[in-house]
């Protein structure tokens, strides 16, 4: 099989890391590999496939020649990916720059796939808390409709970056040998704490990240109106998001449906066994592709309504898995820029 | 002013602790004082204004001479509880033994004081999280009126006591160091994790903790229809449970409305701030008597709703400062079984 040009900017990064990891286990078939990074970071080396491969500042030379370009994130975005696309160059970007422009697909395989194939070179790859909600909110809004959603989600601090995992690590030995704790990534020490405050505030004192979750939502489920509310707050966890996500169902659907729903639907995992003390938890599914629901229960406060438990490591299925996947759409429908 | 004969119950515990520190603080007209627990604790020196006292095992004949009991919690309180009322103490129970009793008052004293008048030996203390919601929830339904609320929890560590605290340490140690993580007092290793499993699971697929919420609520605020709905999760918190709460109004609210109200209820601080980075946290909540409320914000799914973060010391408004605040209200209205 012939491969394709494949270039990934920002690889040196907690999720480029992941994204290389994750184009090897799912043997996508990369022809040349680029790995660019910003200055800081050239030269370092990464190994795929067992052969190193050395990260080179990123230039608009860089695109020259490759045909998928995987953005982690970042300034490189707004900064190369037009560029790149005009160069024929597909480009699958990992910012929240591109995500909700009307002319950019954004897409969850899972959830919207087709909308891949309207692409005019940049694709954007959702926040990492919208696609792990978005996938099992999919599978109940096909079966029975979607009235409302209030969300509330435990993000770990992998979410702020490989500086974010460093200051969790710094944070709890100070705390717990009374060292000094002084906070640079978090806002305040995060160390047994609870900081409900991720990205900058916006409108109605809503943060942007919670922005993110209600609208980014409503695009990739085409229901302008959705009626979704949320409220983010960055835990002491090291890997994988958590969220607390009530529904409320256009169709009454019962624990027992919504749990076969979901175990049909692709990329999810079911694991709800109460009495076998089986949900799932941030520290077991972490390294994992699917999202993990559990403690899924008829709403006792509604005639038509469903309470969950949603688990999903963010720097793979909230980021490079996610990414990978779309790119495998692009090869799988045909719409490359270059023939 | 003449003293009251109290007795502490489980005096040695995390709870108990906490009580003998808040009789002290807020200058609780103690006269004789008597801390007992279990035979295992017996011995024990413990401190209160300046004078030693040595924890006593629990008998029946503890109570002879008491006027007010107040039990910490545990399997104590349905031993020893309606024989000190029996004896003619007016027993104040941190337990979950009798909340729902009908011939029990459950009271909150900034939201149903009066309802201490009806005891009849005994007076019930609620489960922490309830606690901790029900404040600013009376705040606002007064307001307002409320139709609907959905809570989901980030409950620390010392909810389950001295050993849930070990607990947290050893794991971030072992966690760290790369140590063997053995989980005893929870059900899975709790450092950089999230267990959404707190007490035992009960009709359909909700926990205790999750029932004791919806149910302790509506008694709390003589409300028998009131929607509630709950998940309860444990988190790597030493101390201080946070709360993420949406309530459906009556009546429509503003934000700004709704933090007029919250600041003129008594036993609410609020804490909202956004753009000077000021909002409730467990770590600075922790050793305070109030409820911390932040992130105060219209729903923006809804016409008439509010989303807000509260988070409040358990130990103390959510148990101990909570039980002697009763104690209070017993002398003030004059209902001690002995005249």
């Amino acid at each position: 099989m012939a491969g394709y040009n494949v270039i990934v900017v920002g690889a040196s990064g907690a999720v480029g890391q992941e994204i290389l990891q994750v184009l090897e286990e799912r043997n996508f078939p990369v022809g040349e590999l680029k790995l660019c990074a910003t200055a800081r970071s050239a030269g370092k080396e990464m190994l795929f496939k067992g052969k190193t491969y050395i990260v080179e500042e990123t230039t608009p030379e860089s695109f020259d020649g490759m045909e998928i370009a995987l953005f982690a994130g970042g300034a490189a975005s707004t900064e190369f990916g037009p560029l790149a696309a005009e160069k024929g160059v597909v480009v699958i970007d990992n910012s929240s720059h591109f995500r909700l422009d009307p002319q950019v697909p954004l897409v969850v395989p899972e959830v919207n796939p087709e909308d891949v194939k309207a692409h005019k070179g940049i694709i954007a790859n959702p926040n990492c808390s919208t696609i792990i909600m978005v996938v099992p909110l999919k599978a109940i809004y096909d079966a029975a409709g979607i009235k409302r959603v209030v969300v509330s989600t435990y993000q770990a601090v992998s979410g702020a970056g490989a500086e974010g995992i460093a200051e969790l690590t710094e944070h709890t030995r100070a705390a717990l040998d009374g060292g000094e704790v002084v906070p640079s990534k978090f806002q305040y020490q995060i160390a047994f704490n609870l900081i409900p405050h991720i990205d900058v505030f916006q409108e109605m004192d809503y943060t942007k990240e919670e922005w993110k979750m209600v609208k980014e939502t409503r695009k990739i489920l085409h229901d302008d109106n959705m009626a979704i509310t949320a409220t983010t707050v960055r835990v002491p966890v090291y890997r994988s998001h958590s969220e607390s996500i009530n529904i409320e169902t256009v169709r009454k659907v019962t624990a027992n449906e919504a749990k076969k729903i979901l175990e049909d639907f692709p990329g999810v995992i079911v694991q709800d066994s109460p009495a076998d003390k089986v949900y799932p938890m941030p520290l077991y599914t972490s390294g994992n592709d699917e999202v993990f629901v559990g403690r899924i229960r008829e709403d006792n406060s509604l005639d038509k309504g469903l309470n969950m438990w949603v688990v999903a490591d963010q720097l793979r299925k909230g980021a490079a898995t996610n990414a990978v996947q779309i790119a495998e759409l692009v090869i799988k429908y045909g719409c490359l820029l270059k023939k």
